[in-house]
C-alpha cells in the first residue's frame, strides 16, 4: 500500500471523508494509508492494526508532513483511549436509546460513528461537522465506545456474566440519573475545544436514536500519560502509580476480553466509571502527615511510606521501630493493592470540578475510570475492601456509577464499531 | 536590592511565605525581590510596579533558575489578569458576605488574599495551602478581585455611578442565584490543577466571612493570548479580533478608572460578566455561508466579509455588486463595533461547557468577560444594539450576569487589595 498523494482526497470514500479542512490538516489525509510510516514518527505502540498486517511504505514528503504526535489511530484490534497514552482532558457521555429505536437504528449510528471517528481523529472534514476547531491540531483525540447491560438486554443479546450490576457499596450516595446508560462514549484529547467538536458531531449523528443521559468532563489525567509522569489528583496525591500497562497492539493482556467473553466482545474490555467526590474541606484540615498515613505514600514524591521513590516496592510487611506497620493497616495503598492478578485494572481517571453545592462547597473530585477484564473479579472485590476498611473513605463520597462493556476495535476498513453485536 | 539567596526563606515575612514547596519552586522564592531581572527573562509588560521604582539587581544563579515565563507578577498599578496575556483556563467565583461580617472582617480577608496571591503566583508555600499542585509550575496564575454594588452598599461606601445594575435586555433569561455577588475573584492559569489549588486557598482564607455564591469554569480563552493568536469559541468563530489593548504598566488607558471614579478605584476597572449559552443545535444546522453572514466575518480566517485577513479593516460601507451591504445590516460585527472610543471594552472571554439540559442538549457557550472604564457608556449601549438587532441573538441565550468594580493593583509591599475601600 502506498501513501495517498496530497492531491488525492482519500483512498477509500467509505473510510476517508470527503474534503480536507485546511492546509494544516490536509497533510493528515493519508494517515490511514501510512500507518507503517507513522510508527517511525512517534506513535509506535498505538498505531492501528493495519501496521501489523501491511508492508511499511517508503516514507515520502507527505509522511514527513503528518503531525503524527497529534494523531492516535482510530483503527486497531482494541479501541484507542484505553491502552494509548492518556490525554489531558476527557468528556464522558452516556446515551440512552430513544423511544422505539432498535438494533438496525443503533447499527446505523455505529457505522456513522466509525466513519466520524476516522475523520475526527485525523482532522479530516466531514458532512455535518460543525467545524469549531478549524486550524487546531487533532490534539490526540481518541474515541472509545461501550455498551451497558440495559442495551444488551434491549436488543436481546446474551448478557456476559462480567457485565454485572455493581452492588451497593457502604457509603455510596448514587444518583441513578447520573449513572448507568445504554451506551458510553469516552472522548479524550489534549484540547477541550477538540472534545467539544467531537461530542457535537457524535451526538448529532445519533439524533433521534440516542439521547444524552449524562455527561462528565475531566482534566488532569491520573492515568498513564504521554510524558510518563504520574498526575496529581485534587487531594494532591500522585494518582496512578503502579498502573497496569498493556499494549494496544497485543491481542491478549491483563485487561482485554479474549475467548472468555462472548464473541462480540473479543478484543474489548470493561469500563467501571465512578464519580468520586472529594470532601476537600475536611481533607484540607488534615496535615500532611495524616494525609500520608491515610494514603500510605508520601505526598511530595509518591514513595510508599518508609521508601524513597515513587516506583519503590510497596512493602506491606515493613515495620516501624516501635513494631507498628510502616504502611498502616487502613491505608489506601494497602487495601487497594491487587490480591492477585485477577484484580488488575488499568486506571485512566481524571479530576472533575462541578457545581457549587448547597453548603457553598464545590463538588470536585475524581472521575474514576478503570478498564479491566472482569469487574466481578477486579473492581468489585477491591471496592468491597476499600468501602469496609479504607481510611480514605471518610474523605470521599461516590455519587454516580456505571459499568460498560467496551467494544472491540475496528480492524478492517469495512468494519464498524459493534458490528458483531448489532448485525 | 539583592535577590534572596536560596537558603533564605524570604526577604520580608509579610510579603514572602514561610517555606518553599519543593526544589522546582524553591528557585522562585526570590521573585518579588528580582522583578528587575524578570523583565529581562520574558515577563516585560506585566511585571510588578516595583520594576519601575527599584534598581535592577545583577542577575545571579538564582535569577537564572526563575521560570519567569510561568510567573505573572501579582503586584502592580493594576491587578494582573486584565491587561496581562490571557491564560488557557479560568475559574470565576462570586462570594457573598456571610451573616454579620463587616468592613473589618472583609479587610482581614483582603489582607490574607494579598499575601496568598503573592505566594500562589510565585509558587511559594504558605500556611493552609492544600498543596495539591506540588511539582507543577505556577502556570502563569493571575488573581483578580472585584466588588459588587451590593458590597459597596453593605459597607456604606459611596457607590460609583459607573457601578450600575444592568438593565433587562431583550431575550435574557437571567438566573439571579447565578448572577451578581458581593465580590468576584477571577483566577486564570494555564493549568486547571493550579486554579483548583488557588480557589481552595482563597475560599478557605475567607471561611466564615465570605460564602461562595456561584462559580464558573472556562477554557480556551478568546481574549488576548500569549501566542498572539485569536481563539475560537464554541460556535467555531475566531473570537477576540480587534480587541482593545492596553499596558498593565500604564497608569491610564482605555479601560482604567483614573480620576473620574472614587479614589478607592483609581487604577481599577469594571468587569461585566455574562454567561451566554450558545444554542449549538440550531447553530450547527445552519451552513457556513449563513453563519458568516450572521457574524459578518469568514469562519476559517476571521476576515471581515469581502476582505482577506483577520486584521483587515471592517468596512461597513462596502457593497456587493448587487448593491447590498457586504457586511449585513444585522451582522454581529457591524452592531458590536464601537460607535466611539467610549464603548471600548477589553474582552477576555472563555468557553464553558456545563450540565446536560432537560432537553438532552449540553449547556455550553461563552463566559463573556469584558473590562471597561464605564459599563454605562460601553457594555450597556453596545448590548442594547445587539439585543435589538443582532442576527446572532437568535442563537444565544444569556443566563447570568454581573457587574463588578475591579480593585486597583497593590503597588507597595505593605499595601493590600482594597485598602482604600475597606480601611
Amino acid at each position: 500500500m502506498q501513501p495517498v498523494p496530497e492531491e488525492q482526497e482519500g483512498r477509500d470514500p467509505a473510510a476517508v471523508p470527503h474534503k480536507a479542512r485546511g492546509l494544516s490538516r490536509r497533510s493528515l489525509m493519508g494517515i490511514f494509508g501510512i500507518t507503517g510510516a507513522t510508527a517511525t514518527l512517534g506513535v509506535a505502540g498505538y498505531a492501528g492494526v493495519s501496521q501489523l498486517t501491511k508492508p511499511a511504505p517508503t516514507p515520502t514528503v507527505e509522511t514527513e508532513q503528518v503531525q503524527a504526535s497529534d494523531v492516535v489511530a482510530f483503527d486497531g484490534i482494541h479501541q484507542a483511549g484505553i491502552a494509548t497514552p492518556a490525554q489531558s482532558n476527557v468528556v464522558l457521555t452516556a446515551y440512552d436509546v430513544a423511544g422505539t429505536a432498535g438494533k438496525a437504528e443503533i447499527a446505523a449510528v455505529m457505522k456513522a460513528w466509525t466513519l466520524a471517528g476516522r475523520a475526527l481523529t485525523t482532522g479530516s472534514s466531514m458532512e455535518g461537522d460543525p467545524d469549531i476547531s478549524t486550524g487546531s491540531s487533532t490534539a490526540s483525540l481518541s474515541i472509545t465506545v461501550g455498551v451497558g447491560a440495559t442495551l444488551v438486554e434491549k436488543i436481546k443479546a446474551q448478557r456476559p456474566g462480567a457485565l454485572v450490576d455493581l452492588p451497593a457499596f457502604a457509603g455510596d450516595q448514587i444518583d441513578p440519573l447520573r449513572s448507568g446508560g445504554d451506551l458510553v462514549v469516552q472522548l479524550c484529547a489534549d484540547d477541550p475545544l477538540v472534545l467539544a467538536q467531537a461530542d457535537r458531531v457524535l451526538t448529532r449523528l445519533a439524533r433521534g436514536i440516542l439521547r444524552v443521559r449524562w455527561q462528565e468532563q475531566g482534566f488532569g489525567s491520573t492515568g498513564a500519560r504521554k510524558d510518563g509522569r504520574t498526575g496529581r489528583n485534587l487531594m494532591g496525591q500522585l494518582d496512578g502509580t503502579n498502573n497496569v500497562t498493556t499494549s494496544a497492539l497485543a491481542k491478549a493482556g491483563p485487561i482485554w476480553v479474549s475467548d472468555d467473553g462472548p464473541a462480540w466482545l473479543a478484543g474489548g474490555s470493561y469500563l467501571v466509571v465512578r464519580r468520586i467526590r472529594m470532601l476537600t474541606e475536611q481533607w484540607d484540615q488534615t496535615n500532611k502527615g495524616q494525609q500520608e498515613r491515610v494514603i500510605g505514600r508520601t505526598k511530595d514524591t509518591g514513595a510508599p511510606l518508609g521508601s524513597k521513590l515513587e516506583s519503590d516496592f510497596v512493602d506491606l510487611e515493613a515495620k516501624n521501630p516501635d513494631g507498628s506497620l510502616t504502611i498502616p493497616a487502613d491505608s489506601h495503598v494497602r487495601l487497594a493493592k491487587p490480591a492477585s492478578s485477577a484484580e488488575n485494572m488499568m486506571r485512566r481517571g481524571y479530576s472533575y470540578r462541578g457545581a457549587v453545592l448547597p453548603d457553598g462547597s464545590v463538588d470536585q473530585g475524581l472521575l474514576f475510570l478503570a478498564f479491566q477484564k472482569d469487574p466481578s473479579t477486579s473492581f468489585i472485590p477491591v471496592q468491597q475492601r476499600l468501602a469496609a476498611h479504607d481510611a480514605l473513605e471518610r474523605f470521599t463520597l461516590t455519587t454516580s456509577s456505571g459499568v460498560f462493556a467496551i467494544l472491540p476495535g475496528v480492524s478492517a476498513e469495512s468494519d464498524w464499531l459493534g458490528s458483531a453485536l448489532f448485525s
